[in-house]
């Protein structure tokens, strides 16, 4: 089989991406790196326009299609963070953009994906085939359907994210040991995984999933893509993919370390630590990887550890709900 | 009179805080800058290592310190962000910390000020005299007094965040109408003036306090320095200086268009929009130049406009309680 993507697309996404997204930083914090005993480097793409990392992907699959169909427009399901990463790539690029999205999304999700300019299509997720309804709809529009993760222009896009660390912790001249990376349908972390195994191969990449969403962690054991049970519960509303993308397992299989999962418990003391000690507003489903460090799910003891927070589009009420909760832990 | 400081001490701070000091990016949100009809650009200095801009100036006073005074260690009278910044900065140079705090601080700035390692000596604020406790125990330590904001070495270590808004704007290309900074002492707001009055002279730096404490606005505009009432009231604690600072002053009368004030109901709709819009902790002080943006204190329609958000140490349950509030709105 050929390579599905190189690195070489994920520089390539990067030039498309130069003025558009945001390069986002690598922050520390003296006080948590004291208190864990390892160097934690924090990734924050709650700071990436739209407040997730998914405007990569999405604005890098949106520049590649072919001009005469531009107009039609595209049409993409998700949660809520490709849903504004797709519908701000659209906006932008002046075409319009069809959002299928679960009526229980969190509202900050659904208002911002409507601000940038895209029509919401609502669907129900216990009883409603979402791609079912983005294919009828992609049909009838003649759009382009922009997939949230299986696809290897997304992937190349959300790549980016790899390349920026890679490039920041050349200038910093350190080595990271680890790199710990949310994991919904897999694209953030093949992309991540398939830079660092080119820009830095001793470096160990590991998938984070919350616990009853461990498909990636299971299928990694396994060697074969594995889904979830279907009533399984989990804060973290960014990350409820039934099952591993195609594509992007085919990646991770090969690139990644291991599948780590975390307890929504974890989860809300990892959100308290970034506000804490970090400044940053992270959802829950941004905080896994950050869980996982503090948590210890993975050893980190005097390692040089990058935390990739994948976004920050929680509602100010679930935020309150994580903190007054974390404060009683 | 010979000037206090010119934009090359600036410039020489800059270089002594070099990989210590983190340069912060220039943020902006898309949905935010059409909501509002003008062009924010947010300096995020929560980002800034102890959580506020503080850092800067201390790690510069500090490391002028003659080497036959540095063992004696340095003393600091501080609400908590100047606490924070000396307390780091001293540990980072091996010299003992001790730090004059307000039995009141926000608990989060107490501990993370001993965390960093200096020794917290308490005092009352209707009832003790800070000033005169940091002398005795300046004089009994043969300390180094650091002074919160009315020493050149601080103004300029501030100033750095003048100078690395200027060279951002110069690498976006765009030329800034109006810088917004939260004001104190001053010490922030004049070192930021100092430096844009060279880079970039015809941009206009307003001061932001809050309403019961506009000490620099009423004397900015009586021309000679004004004490605030005692009796006033602000939930923005990092900013409760009772009148300006000598040396501040005397910058700030020369560099400043005009001096704004915002109540604590518009700083709490801003820390709303940070957490919303930029994913961003602000403390209540470190929110006051968004909240004139807001607000409407000053016009900024069709303007480019940046904003200095100074610090983001505020404990959970304050911050809890200014979301709930903020959404009742």
């Amino acid at each position: 089989m050929p390579p599905l993507l190189s690195v070489d697309d994920i520089r390539h996404a990067a030039d498309t991406l130069d003025g558009k997204a945001r390069k986002t930083p690598l922050l520390e914090s003296p006080l948590l790196n004291q208190r864990l005993g390892c160097r934690l480097l924090i990734k924050p793409e709650m700071l990436q326009v739209t407040g997730s990392f998914k405007f990569r992907g999405a604005y890098n699959r949106i520049s590649q299609i072919p001009k005469a169909d531009l107009h039609h427009g595209v049409v993409a399901f998700s949660s809520g963070n490709h849903a504004q990463g797709v519908a701000l790539a659209a906006q932008m690029m002046g075409i319009p953009a069809r959002i299928i999205m679960p009526g229980d999304a969190p509202s900050i999700k659904i208002d911002n994906t409507r601000a940038y300019g895209a029509q919401v299509v609502f669907y129900d997720r216990a009883t409603d085939d979402r791609e079912a309804l983005s294919d009828e709809l992609t049909r009838k529009h003649r759009a382009t359907l922009i997939r949230p993760y299986d696809d290897p222009a997304i992937i190349a896009g959300q790549g980016t994210v790899g390349l920026e660390i890679a490039d920041e912790l050349r200038r910093m001249k350190i080595h990271a040991d680890l790199v710990l990376v949310p994991c919904g349908g897999g694209g953030l972390v093949a992309g991540t995984a398939l830079t660092m195994a080119t820009e830095s191969p001793k470096t160990k990449v590991y998938s984070v999933e919350p616990k009853d969403f461990d498909d990636t962690a299971r299928s990694l054991a396994a060697g074969n893509r594995l889904a979830n049970a279907p009533d399984g519960r989990s804060m973290c509303d960014a990350l409820l993919s039934p099952e591993p993308g195609k594509l992007t397992f085919e990646l991770n299989r090969r690139l990644l370390a291991g599948g780590l999962a975390v307890s929504d418990f974890d989860v809300g003391n990892a959100m308290m630590c970034a506000f804490d000690d970090l400044k940053l507003i992270s959802e829950p489903g941004g905080a896994v990887a950050l869980a996982a460090a503090l948590s210890g799910t993975v050893n980190t003891d005097n390692q040089t550890v990058v935390v990739v927070m994948s976004g920050g589009n929680v509602d100010a009420e679930t935020f309150r709900d994580v903190l007054g909760a974390a404060r009683l832990a």
